[in-house]
């Protein structure tokens, strides 16, 4: 709890032990975490994605100056989904921002796997909640790769920036994984190189064609989405096609290396978050963001509870006989569920 | 219940009909898949990821051929995380494999997610088995992106090829998002292309380095894993030990468009099985792969029944409570799994 209070007091080490204390995922940041929840919700969360060799990093710093040199306090959280010898080099990634670790108005932190697949979407939703609470007004959340983990992180955040640079294989290629459907925001990164404006004229017909409209723009969810939001009647009926109103993600020419395109970019992002207020989208993201992480804790507590509950030797004896093909796992989890191999 | 019989025949629709009652999840599904498991565990799965751009979808057709021509029956499996348009864009690689449509001995399926993170996987895992218990004894899962959910797809796999190719960014960039850990073989494919040497240079000097060192490659596992496999009487102490065994991941280059390098990416698989198979390596492997599957179906079946016992309206009330962050998500949970919200 003091650790809480040092944290919405601005003090940086209280933020940093209370995100090492989510990462390890104990009760204390459970009750921490209640303790800051009533102070969030007052950040613009700006994901930044796109495949590696597009000098996202850069980017991103760049991005965190100039909201910094704007007068905001600023909050990155670099995602990194493999294991811990890249999270060593997303760190030395960062190694230029220690230059600003003086200044208390920007923190910057890494954050690696640690086993499970859900772990680390769930403690980096709440390393938001923690700069959201400790008056980061602007929090950038950047992730590499594009694949699914990557892109349900993405969507923690209100406006997503897509990365894309020229040169990263052929066109069909870097645009298949470049998570489309998803950018709110196009970054055509290293916009001196050859083939820049082919780029940029590749998403400018993909857009023409529709993809990545709106109306496709449904974030990943969960069976709870389903059950939690749309169809109830707490929600009104506009809600949906609230969604339908027009954003056609502009596509920004960037230099991030030279600080070039950075204030077109910013511009496009303040744009967007116009969009989202003046139409229900950006309450439609925060509910569905929150359904989203309530059924993330609901399906881990959910399987600690029943862990809690079998005994080991029957676990183990059960997973004998999956092994041994005498029984299928479908089987084999009912049997769990139903506690035959429970404790007494 | 013919359907199977069907597949076991080797009717390749019904075999086909088989996956997609998989993929849309019904309970005739886990009834056909109890009917298949005892059937699995015969075939080598082969999975192979690596960044876009690197050509991987052409090495995978060559390789499939290879096998092919080499009398092996063959299942390919492009799984692709990102939403329904990219789906469109797996399916474009795969045209020229309808040439080989005709030919029974080859099967080639894209998945595509639908809605939530764990269903890929398990959908995957599940189409895995119909070809291996239908007579593919190589089957090979494509992913594509370097995400930690197609990481986690790539670990059903017996043998995981990385696919690097020369010309990606810098190469630090490359091999960061190139997933190391996981690798057991590295294909520089592309590598005619200029830079090639320098790609399997830095590879080599990182494995000398003792990244992707066998002892750094454990699996990705969740909170069931960690119970049902490792420390329990029922696996000999000496287990765990045997993963030290040295292996160490051959880097081999191949020119996919040519068909270069594709025996000697052959020859490394086989190489890698009969390592598996003299350690005790290949029977933790399976342990792992199997415990993390029942893992998924048993987060997804727990997740269900509580969504079955929750009253809906009331589950809304709590959403909008969480929204106007009057409670936490944490706590939400918590009364979610006591019951307060649920039907009388």
């Amino acid at each position: 709890m003091e650790l809480v209070e040092g944290a919405l007091s601005g003090d940086r080490r209280a933020i940093a032990r209370l995100i090492t204390r989510i990462e390890n995922d104990g009760d204390d940041a459970r009750a921490d975490l209640a303790q800051l929840y009533p102070y969030t919700g007052q950040a613009h969360i700006i994901g930044v994605t796109g495949a590696p060799g597009t000098g996202k990093s850069t980017l991103v710093n760049e991005l965190a100056q100039a909201y910094r040199a704007a007068d905001h306090r600023v909050g990155v959280i670099a995602v990194d989904p493999t294991s811990p010898f890249s999270g060593g080099a997303i760190l030395g990634d960062r190694i230029r921002m220690r230059d600003l670790a003086g200044d208390p108005g920007i923190f910057v932190r890494s954050m690696a796997t640690r086993g499970s697949l859900g772990g680390l979407a769930r403690a980096t939703a709440d390393a938001i909640k923690v700069l959201d609470a400790t008056g980061f007004d602007v929090i950038i959340v950047e992730t590499v790769g594009a694949g699914q983990s990557e892109v349900e992180i993405a969507q923690t955040a209100h406006t997503v920036v897509v990365v894309e640079a020229p040169g990263l294989g052929d066109d069909v290629q870097a645009i298949k994984a470049g998570i489309l459907e998803i950018a709110d925001v196009f970054a055509v990164n290293k916009a001196d190189r050859e083939g820049a404006d082919r780029t940029a004229a590749a998403l400018e017909m993909m857009l023409d064609l529709g993809y990545a409209a709106p109306s496709q723009k449904v974030m990943h969810h969960g069976r709870l989405t389903e059950v939690a939001s749309g169809n109830t009647a707490h929600h009104p009926a506009g809600d949906e096609t609230a969604t339908e109103d027009n954003w056609r993600p502009p596509v920004v020419k960037t230099i991030a290396l030279r600080g070039d395109g950075i204030p077109e970019l910013m511009q496009a992002i303040a744009d967007h978050r116009r969009y989202l207020e003046s139409t229900n989208e950006l309450a439609r993201r925060n509910r569905t963001r929150l359904a989203n992480e309530l059924e993330r804790i609901l399906r881990d507590e959910l399987m600690i509870r029943l862990l809690d509950q079998v005994d080991q030797a029957s676990l183990a004896r059960l997973m004998e006989r999956v092994v041994a093909r005498e029984i299928d796992p479908y089987t084999a989890a009912r049997q769990l569920m139903t506690g035959d191999n429970h404790h007494d």
